[in-house]
């Protein structure tokens, strides 16, 4: 039961984080095929500098599964792309999850293999928010990330949290929720805020 | 003798792919070791990314030739600067050989490391197109590869193309020259035709 | 005495690499989150892009005082930045001397990893040039590295003359003095007499 809701709030998040890519491919007129590198990119690339930073094999050579819901997220978007807007809300909320998922998934990975807390932290952000940067620099763009409303900041609050919890000797399940929860809330109520942080001059 | 043709096709398209990144880097104005350095990038890019996601040792390590094949290229650059366009032909089947060699060089290595087909295709791919992405990275401009007519996607028809005659139990040779030849004829009827995927909008 | 002063050097170099990352995104608008990111990136972006083609671990995995080190910068950035103009100066020395002593750690990692001299010059390139290349990319910039005055060549320079030193059996603390000066000193003149290679065209 808990391993099918992981998988549900896994492949979501993927179709989301693929979404995001494929719509921004699509504004810069790229081809499907682009199209579709840019959301796999997406989906998958902030686990995939996070496995190689560690030295691991990159998560999604082992199951076919995030190809799949990348090409997924490519027909979804074919056959609805009149009809996107009316899903905003429905794919942020899966964007927003997928983001919280990601994090926590990062940071356990990164803390299986013995490393510091302080480096899971980075890990976990890197699983979160480095999709979206290489989604800019491939349609070079200026990362949106390093600009708007908080969004890696809100993966390193989650980090934060986790160790605090981890530190206070919290059972799995609690810090699984609340790792995610904290980054979920804390993205949320920057965007409905329009929360960013202060720029330098 | 095997050996020497497959030598001669190797540095051929890396010499191809060296001088696409060296004329690009020459429009956007790079000095000389600028030029060799994103010559040299498009030339190993697409490997040395396959072998990094593939837990292997980028294979341009292992020997200087292609690192003298990108000095080459910009010499020859250099010295025929005023002639290119008389080269142009030549160096376009230079490209598209070392295009289909290079993904079936990917795909070779990847099965050898026992992954299934579906990533062998992938990595053949990765092997093929990366290197002009990476190009287009560092020279600041929007991967034309996401654009105009099919390039990674002939990667891809060739992965496919060399996934049947596999399962068929082809021969090495047939397997080999097969899966160029696939990829080599879908990029040239790509280029003939002017022919490339539709843009989503 | 020796590893302190070598420590000194390595974080001065680190403080300087990090603060062109954090200027640079504060003129691109970055909020602070993001100029951190950039600072960390050019700090740690050529070391870490050597590791990985190495198959090493990332060395800033070890300790945390790379990511202080950034920190700092960022905090002496925001502190002074009505005055960093009159840092200017100090502040191109500290990055000069940086690019001198990273080349130097890279090239020496290679070689106790038993690669031969030729990789150990552009590992040591690598680890000097990589990281103000991937701040301009993150940044949405032509890379400046390849355009302006002698910088990867410097470290080029730098390599192949810690090479004659090898071949010549200097000991280790001339070696390392050398390379190190060889590459500070090529750069210095390279900036004060605007020296820059030719542009093909």
């Amino acid at each position: 039961m808990e391993t099918i809701i992981t998988h549900i709030i896994e492949y979501a998040g993927t179709f989301a984080f693929a979404i995001s890519g494929i719509r921004l491919a699509s504004i810069k007129q790229f081809d499907l095929f682009g199209a579709f590198i840019v959301g796999f990119t997406v989906a998958v690339g902030g686990g995939t500098v996070r496995d190689i930073l560690l030295g691991q094999t990159p998560f999604w050579l082992f199951q076919p599964s995030y190809l799949v819901c990348t090409i997924g997220a490519l027909i979804f978007v074919i056959l609805f792309r009149r009809y996107l807007s009316l899903f905003e809300n429905a794919i942020l909320v899966f964007d927003t999850i997928g983001l919280g998922f990601f994090t926590l998934v990062g940071i356990e990975k990164t803390l299986r293999l013995d490393y510091p807390l302080w480096v899971c932290v980075i890990m976990g952000m890197i699983t979160g928010a480095v999709g979206g940067i290489a989604r800019d620099v491939l349609t070079n763009e200026v990362p949106i990330v390093f600009q708007k409303e908080i969004y890696a900041l809100a993966c390193v609050f989650g980090g934060l949290f986790f160790c605090v919890l981890y530190k206070l000797g919290a059972p799995g399940m609690v810090l699984q929720i609340g790792t995610s929860a904290a980054v979920i809330i804390a993205r949320l109520i920057a965007i409905r805020f329009h929360i960013g942080l202060p720029i330098l001059r």
